[in-house]
């Protein structure tokens, strides 16, 4: 896929002395395996599509043999690797006829495989997981002829919510989603974030079920898949996907004695050489440098798995190569949503041992007046005492994504806050804003850290037990309540009252984006006050997550003890 | 504006012992400058909604006061500073009445100003800049009322660029825009860039004339405004606008005894002082450090005038705070083109003293099988010896802004074309490819300078003396077919075609986009072939470029010599 055809493509273009052949089990090389869900969804027509250049060549294996000039041996596995012979074992993957095959140099690239069921499961065409082309094939066949009236994701992760929209967008399928965390995409949002996403998601043909464990994943004696979830419900479905994330494929490398990470990924250094000399890996399969953590880790994300087949072929060849790690840089698509994400979430940076601090903000992407204006919402995790920047989640609708980038750079480079509000950026109202979610990110960080204006997750709202002020105008408090028991006082009157509150009690802030409860904690903070705060993302964010959390009162208890 | 807004309200923010006052010529403080061609447009309502917050407020001089707690006087210049005692001697605009002000602190913040017409020009309401709210305005009233049949927009840059776009869009006004430069954006875009926006530009309404020298700015005796051209050409319009550039308003600086750089804005340090002790400058009057030449800069744009008030605040309050200079990174939006740019153009490079080597590419925003991809095109400027990056122009439509602020960030940190080709960003197929046009930039640079595999400007091809190598399909070539004469030969078959060419002649190889330019190239470089390069941004570019060039055969002759 990504990385073993870009190292091949690339050493057989690095020199006519390079003889490259790609061992693959399936009968696919070189699609594009991100852009399946689209292809499941209707939104691209062919699977073939998938692996097409812009001139419309499908990346097939005469295309490799006559513009790469690389030999693709498919349908045929690699069984064995002799590292003391230079040599590996391949058998076709149908029938018999072992061979062997020598090498100067080898490079795994044998990606990653979905994490097969830990609960009982049927074997059944109707029950898979969505990694293979085949999986997104069989279903696409059957959705257009009109075979899938319901389904059941098991799973809500990257794989898990890209399913849900491509069930839904086009073929209006009745797809339940069971997630056994309390929230979508668990491990790459933190709770703030995902719930906000969730708040969104508003089809009828959705059903989420989340905080549930699939017990068995049996089927009815007419075949039709039945999901039997913790406390004795069960959902029938026509079509039943496993998305429990995947691993590296990595069973060859370890026979071979090549040395395995801690999770899970074939180790190389930043040449991707592995512990065995002439021995080399990129892609899902590579565990690299964590750039944030400093530890080894896996990035199976396409774009770094192209990266790795690069600078892989270049360090064969011999050319000065350095492939430093990566820091986990992501986007995803989900229905009108766009989320982003580089680096630690809070959750895994406390795992990690950090002594993190966090804010929490909404900004409209473009300025107030500009007609296409949408919001986004973001969470910087970083490091209290030394103000390294550890990670950023990104959601909303319009210009997202170009926050992420330059995030993942700065973070790459273990730069602070006071980086991230001295950033420069391309500003104009069609696009952006004159100060940039970004610089605010660090403003709030250099106020909190510096001046003691505290930001408070919207998640601490009902364990706070300080007095709540609400800053906004009189007709915004009555269109859109906060909801907790909360003085209202206009901004612009709030000077006048600076001594009818007691000094040391504390105070949160409440607007409804976030800024005049900035303003305002930053006004009695001046004057005397110790103990101030404002709520981050304002009523805006905290009521879209409070009408999840209100849905789920377990975990808005493990939401408050957690403070 | 922004700048003097921000230090302001920061300021008093900071602490409640900082008493402020703006002083403001005009009757308007605080609103959104870069959105009056929106307002001309039509797209924004009223005026004051670039003044307004997110919650409906007007930040007028009584918000300031309530809710800033900063003391506005408008109407009202400064007319002299007094700097041994302290002081400033203000004057109402209208009538008499002379008061002195004292300080601790001030800050010039008196933003920039417009470039007054060179050439004779007649005083008519119909004849105006574009800067300050009320030429908005006027034109605004007028096109509503259907007064503005035709207009003519003298000065090809930022302004005249939005206005062209405002005049025609909603109001259907048949405007005329007279450049001196031969092409649009000039100083700002190279060449290759600025044609190719140009050729984007197609409405019936618009008439660019371009390499047009404006003589005379008259009215005919019924008031109608007429502008001469150098060549005889008249042209009358019921309105004409001058954009012909902005500089620092920096009059009653150097009378203050200020010293002034040599881009005409006041001097400051990292911490935004003046050379006098207790004087500060801010925004688009200030000249800072430009991070890539090392020398002062002005940088008029609303994103840093924004910073540089947020920093003067904090330095003034004695904050740690270092504010060290920009790079000039900006965006712009032109009907469905996006053009974004941060640091030197080619041109600037050269004129700057830098060893300068470019490439240029087209490149898909999203994978070609997404069905919203669109093109995007970008020229990398850089250093040859140290390979350090030296400025980027991007122009297309779709996901483009993202790449530019990264970029900036890079640009900041005196990175390479390494660190670019090494770039980690976010992919998914809804919002990016797996290689990311800035990593595909640095992969060209690099081959460029280590293997010797040459991207050639499409300006450079009419004066290209080697053979040219059409590696497209037969079908791609007869449907757009490379004007000049090439020999076609698709990428496929060029492996066996190898000896047929002289390994000392110089060969150039073209392609749709460019990638199998490259890779035609890199093939024949491997193979002996001494002086090959490939057409950056294939015939898609070329095309696009040569329709223009053609249309103006001086142009097409110097673009030739200069190479």
């Amino acid at each position: 896929m990504a990385a073993g055809c870009r190292v091949a493509a690339r050493l057989s273009r690095l020199s006519s002395e390079n003889h490259v052949t790609i061992v693959e089990r399936s009968p696919f090389i070189s699609f594009s395996s991100c852009g399946l869900p689209l292809f499941a969804s209707g939104e691209v027509d062919g699977i073939s599509d998938l692996s097409r250049t812009s001139y419309g060549a499908v990346r097939d294996v005469e295309f490799f043999r006559e513009v790469k000039r690389v030999k693709v041996l498919t349908e045929t596995e690699v069984v064995e690797v002799r590292t003391e012979k230079n040599e590996v074992v391949c058998r076709p993957v149908a029938g018999d006829g072992a061979f062997t095959l020598p090498y100067d140099s080898l490079v795994f690239a044998a990606g990653s495989e979905p994490v097969r069921p830990h609960f009982p499961c049927a074997r059944s065409p109707l029950i898979s997981s969505f990694h293979y082309p085949a999986d997104a094939e069989n279903f696409r066949k059957a959705a257009q002829k009109g075979k899938v009236a319901s389904a059941v994701i098991i799973g809500g992760g990257f794989v898990g919510c890209e399913l849900i929209e491509a069930m839904t967008s086009l073929w209006g399928i009745d797809t339940f989603l069971v997630e056994k965390e309390a929230a979508l995409l668990p491990g790459s949002l933190d709770l703030e974030i995902s719930l906000f996403i969730e708040s969104g998601i508003s089809s009828d043909k959705i059903h989420l079920l989340l905080s549930s464990t699939v017990e068995r994943l049996g089927l009815k004696e007419t075949g039709t898949p039945v999901v039997s979830i913790e406390g004795g419900r069960q959902i029938e479905a026509d079509r039943v996907f496993y998305s429990l994330g995947i691993r590296p494929n990595t069973g060859l490398a370890q026979k071979s004695g090549i040395r395995i990470g801690r999770h899970g990924g074939v180790l190389v250094d930043n040449q991707l050489r592995t512990n065995v000399g002439n021995i080399w890996a990129a892609g899902d399969c590579a565990e690299v440098r964590n750039l944030v953590t400093d530890s080894t880790d896996i990035f199976p994300f396409g774009s770094i798995s192209n990266r790795m087949g690069r600078a892989a072929a270049d360090s064969i060849s011999g050319g000065h190569v350095c492939f430093g790690g990566a820091v986990g840089t992501f986007s995803l698509k989900l229905f009108d949503s766009i989320i982003c994400a580089a680096g630690l979430t809070e959750e895994k940076a406390k795992l990690n041992g950090y002594d993190t601090a966090t804010v929490i903000g909404c900004w409209p992407d473009r300025p107030d007046y500009h007609p296409e204006t949408k919001l986004l919402f973001g969470k910087l995790v970083y490091e209290k005492p030394s103000l390294r920047l550890l990670g950023l989640q990104l959601a909303g609708e319009g210009e997202v994504t170009r926050y992420i980038d330059v995030f993942s750079e700065l973070l790459s480079n273990r730069k602070t806050v006071e980086d991230l509000a001295g950033l420069e950026h391309a500003y104009t109202p069609a696009h952006s804003s004159p100060v940039s979610p970004l610089n605010y990110l660090g403003y709030m960080a250099c106020d909190q850290e510096f001046d003691g204006i505290i930001n408070i997750s919207p998640l601490h709202v009902a364990s706070y037990e300080g007095i709540f002020v609400d800053v906004r105008e009189p007709e915004e408090t009555s269109s859109f309540p906060f909801p907790e028991k909360a003085i209202n006082i206009p901004l612009k009157n709030l000077s006048s009252k600076l001594d009818e509150f007691d000094p040391v009690r504390g105070l949160m802030f409440v607007c409804e984006r976030g800024p005049r409860g900035y303003e305002a904690a930053r006004l009695f903070k001046e004057n005397g006050h110790r103990n101030v705060s404002y709520l981050g993302g304002g009523n805006l964010l905290y009521s879209k997550i409070e009408k999840c959390l209100s849905a789920r009162p377990s975990l808005k208890s493990a939401a408050c003890r957690e403070k």
